[in-house]
């Protein structure tokens, strides 16, 4: 049984969560999720509907796979040091470390992603990348695995990567079950980018 | 500005209700979402993560859209009459009503469906269909329009119809729009469904 800690926060887009979070929930390896948040409360979404979080985010946290979604909120956060601290260490302490979309400037900016190869979210490209220069930023990637590290770019790319690590984790017929499940129209190949495009970054 | 008010329950399924939120909040259109809850307190999904409702869903209940999502908790609230009249009458004051995966069983218990053409997840085909046999269920479908309603398949599928509905409301480009900027392969093909014969059912 593995444990996945979700790191919410005010801000924090909606798809770029719970998209993930179904893919794991439906590889039906038991994986405990619990929405950690570095404040007490509630917490809002970037698109309105709020979340309550299973536990705060601390200096002890740890969990085998940690996710990072991103949304308007990681603008501010990005300056917020104390809670880069914290996912620097819940990080350290993780077998997997998950970025979807501007999720990835928060994990640049924690200096986690230092010397490897990732991407982000093509909407906030120039922001996003610019938050570390020691970071190989790929333009062209539905997601990239380096290591313990698997960064998705924008929104819905992180269901693609999700699957892509559960079939790490457990095989791939298991993510193939989990978007047959989910009548989920998987995009498998990393590679396959057709947004780096259409967003001129290519 | 239209209102969206989109029904929680326990056992909701995450990306049934998170998929089309995301979808409708990219459309750019200010889409006011709402969560409605018919109990009070936080609301616990199939999949572990709880959201707090914006508001109670009551026989007062008017928003332009309803979204109904799917999950383990309709095997029961098929059952709970008061909540199915809720649904009914809020739907009765909706310019259109969604629903997702198993969500259709709910619109079929409360007689909405009866006489019009509807889909549903495929996993659960046999016990969702059983809620009504005044429905015409369509079983190769990725989500069916038909009238103010429109039904998808299962749970990634509500992404797609959510895309067809900001198309219908909105023109085709505003959809396009948000699928975009969701880096979202969109299935914009309703009858284009190649889960019916994955899942045995043609």
């Amino acid at each position: 049984m593995k444990t996945i800690g979700a790191v919410i926060f005010e801000g924090f887009e909606l798809l770029d969560l719970y998209g993930p979070l179904e893919m794991f929930a439906l590889a039906g390896k038991d994986l405990q999720i619990q929405l950690l948040s570095h404040k007490e409360g509630p917490v809002k979404s970037g698109q309105g509907p709020t979340a309550l979080p299973d536990a705060m985010l601390t200096n002890q946290s740890a969990y085998d796979i940690l996710l990072v979604p991103g949304g308007p909120g990681t603008r501010a956060l990005v300056s917020d040091t104390a809670l880069l601290e914290l996912i620097r260490k819940a990080a350290g302490r993780a077998e997997l470390v998950l970025s979807v979309c501007t999720g990835a400037a928060l994990l640049a900016k924690a200096g986690l992603l230092d010397g490897h190869t990732a991407t982000t979210n093509k909407y906030a490209w120039s922001w996003a990348t610019s938050q570390s220069d020691k970071v190989h930023w790929r333009r062209k990637a539905r997601w990239v695995e380096d290591g313990k590290f698997f960064t998705s770019s924008g929104v819905s790319a992180g269901m693609d990567m999700s699957l892509a690590v559960i079939a790490r984790l457990y095989g791939r017929q298991t993510a193939e079950k989990a978007a047959l499940f989910a009548e989920y129209v998987w995009s498998d190949d990393p590679d396959n980018d057709r947004f780096a495009k259409a967003h001129g970054l290519i």
